[in-house]
Parts: structure tokens; sequence; C-alpha cells
């Protein structure tokens, strides 16, 4: 088959995506309309089969080899990287809508890399330790060692702040949130990062927010819905759109 | 006189601009040629003079009124703080070249908290002790007191790294900028963050270089301009341009 394949991390329901990075992939794909498939792989088949395709490592320290990932048939092209993976749809593939508007190249990076400092930072003491539930007995294993080795070997099951310490955890949660809804209602008009259009930078956000939407529970994803004038929530009704797992 | 007053903060040397804040709104100014004059304040008639203005305070903690601020007096408006100094004038000059374009409202808001949290905090051990001699006797004691509370009340003279610290500090600084240098080169061509054009985003960067250039040893400034392929070197020669104070 001749459309592009994706690889995404395996979850215990079947193509079940949860991963806020291969999500941000997913949505570019759909968002360009561009047909695909998805392989999914346990944590510990990453290294292995990208080696074996000829993928970039992504990182100089462990680990080397994250998701996403595209195979790109019709140029016999292996791109990693979600960032990667938006340049490479947008110049191969110019006749769809543009993830990375010209002249934001720089923008999109400095602020996947703010994103990554602002909303996952405080998001992960949550999220982690609340996807182990989603991965296979073979990836929990992988994903247990190498997430507690980010706590200081702590188990991920006592990492998750609770009673006051959640009280404060989740307000800086909501503050964090709420510097990112301050840059965008900068704008003169339009819900999203540049205005009214979506682009790349939309997805790096959203990206976050579906895989807290996924393994939070219910009380807490609501209480991010009432956030910011319902921006989140309205962020999220529009990337249904672009979340078909193909 | 019908032109913009530009109000900036005093130094020892008469019309020398020493602040990487005002220098922005400076460079905004001359980058779009709008006529103006600048009117230079002591840190402790800031908040006086801005009261009677009618500026906007820019903070609700202390300090709560802050320079850049200008008064247009052909619209009458007062505006407080470099990056609504540049939209403002975005909004009235429109025949000038634009510092925000379309759509990148959102991304430079986040890019000047991301400049500050990635250039600026590494730098103020460096650059606020040794900036203290640029300022007059009035706004030294002001500057001190402030600036130390920073520092845990440690005396500015004593805050700045030395011997191996500074071997370990300068590396970060040198990181820092490295970061923003990855963004940058990421661009298919071009110098600038938006490419081969300048808009205010530069000037955010070039605020702080400035400033650096300014207080600091010739031996660490020389050092800065051998770093990331002359990328510092050449982006402050392009600011010349735009660096008259009128």
């Amino acid at each position: 088959m001749s459309v592009i394949t994706l690889y995404d991390i395996a979850s215990t329901h079947p193509r079940q995506a949860w991963s806020p990075n291969t999500a941000k992939a997913r949505y570019a794909l759909n968002f360009k309309g561009i047909p695909h498939r998805t392989v999914f792989l346990e944590y510990l088949e990453i290294e292995p089969l990208l080696k074996k395709i000829g993928a970039k490592p992504t990182s100089e320290t462990f680990p080397h080899y994250t998701l996403p990932v595209i195979y790109d048939p019709s140029t016999n092209t292996v791109v990693s990287d979600s960032i990667e993976i938006a340049r490479y749809l947008d110049a191969t593939y110019p006749h769809s809508p543009r993830l990375i508007p010209k002249g934001t190249t720089a923008f999109h990076y400095a602020f996947t890399d703010t994103i990554v400092a602002t909303l996952a930072q405080p998001l992960l003491a949550y999220n982690l330790p609340a996807s182990l539930p989603f991965l296979n007995p073979a990836s929990q294993s992988y994903f247990r060692r190498t997430r507690e080795e980010l706590f200081g070997g702590r188990r991920l099951e006592d990492v998750t702040p609770t009673g006051a310490a959640h009280v404060v955890e989740w307000l800086n949660v909501k503050e964090s949130f709420g510097r990112v809804d301050g840059w965008i209602r900068k704008n003169s008009r339009g819900r999203f990062v540049m205005g009214d259009t979506i682009c790349y930078a939309d997805f790096i956000v959203a990206g976050f927010l579906r895989w807290t939407k996924l393994v939070l529970s219910r009380d807490k994803w609501e209480d991010i819905l009432s956030w910011h004038d319902g921006r989140w929530a309205n962020l999220m009704k529009e990337m249904e759109k672009y979340d078909a797992v193909l």
C-alpha cells in the first residue's frame, strides 16, 4: 500500500492512540488530508525498527529513538520528530493547507520548547502515572523504569500530588494554561495561535490536552474545560476533525 | 513639538540609552521611521510622571510602573510596555514596515516570555551588577535595593560568578544563546527570527544583546561575538541602523 506509515505507541485498546507527541503528527496528516496508515509499536520495538528503516535519532541522550516517525513510500523518506514531520509534509505536499506558515518556522521551534516548559512540565506528575493503565505489560515496565528516573526513582504511584499539595500543584497547572491563554487572547480576533486559522502550534497545545483528557479523571478534565472561557474545550472540539486513527 | 515622546531611563552619559527594555521601543520607532524625541528619567521619577500622564501600570506587583512608555500627541495616547508599543505603532502607522506581521501576535507574546526565561535569566548575575556604574547616584541606590532583592539580599558586587562558577555559568549563557540560535537556524533562509525580514522578535533578542555589549567587559562581549557563526555579531551590526537616540 503506497500511503504514508505513521508509527505510534501501542495502548491496551486496539488502535487507540494516547501519546501527546504522536498525536501532533496524526493531527498534521489529517489536517492536510494526506492518506496514511498507523502502525502501533511497543516501547521496546521502537529503537530496533527505527534503526532498521533508517530513521534519524531524535536525541543524543537516552532515549535516542522516539516516535512519531513517518515513512513516505512516494519519496522513500523516513522522518523523525513531529515538527520535522510537519515541515516535511508542508514541503512535500504544498497543495494541502500549510501547517507552518511562511516566516513562522523559528517561532514554531521556540513555541515547541516553550509549551514543553510551560504546559507539559507541571502536568507530568499527573499524566505520567495515569498513563500506566493504557500501556501493555511489556511497555509498562519500560515506561515505569524510565519515567520513575525523572522523579528520582520514586514509584509513579507516589508522585501524583494529593491533598494540599494537589491544590497547590493543580493551581500551578491552571496558571500555566493561563499563560498560554494570555498569549492567544492578545490576537485581535480568532481563537487559535495564529488567529482565525489553525497551524501546527495549535496541535502542540492540543497534543498535551488530548493526553490529559484521555488519562486523567473526569473531574480534573471537566475542571480544565471550565478554565479560560472554555478555550481548551473549544480547541478539543475543533481537534475532533483531525483525530481519526487511520 | 508634535512628535512621539519616548520615556527612557537616564544614565551617567547624557543621552546614552542602556536599558534592554526601552531599547526595544527605540528600535521599533526607528525601524518604522517615526519621528520622536527621548526624555530620560531617573528611576524615582518614573512612577510619579507616568501616573501624571495617565500611563497604565505594567504589573500588579512592584514595580507597577516601568519604562518604556510613549506619548503620542497626534492621537493623545499613552502606551506602556514595549510589545504594546509595537502593536500600537503597527495599528496607528500602517504605512510603515510592520513590526508584528499578521497572525504572529501570540507568537510574539510567547517569544517575549521565552526570551526572558532563556536569555535574560542567565545574564542577570552578570549584567545587573555591571549596570550600576551607568546609573546616576539617585538611581543607583534604587537599583541596588530592588535588584539585590532578586538575589536574596546579596550585594550586587558579590553576585557575578567568578572562577570555576563563572566557567559553568558562562557556558550556561552560551547554551542559552545556542537554543535561540537553534530556532533561527531552522529557517530555510535568512538570519532573522522570521527569515529574511526583521520583526519585533529580533528586537527582543537585540535589546538584551545591546545591554550586554554596553555593560560587560570587552573580553566577554568578544566571546559572545564569536558564538554561533557570528549570528549575534551580525544582528548587532544590523541593529546599528535602528539605534539612534533622537
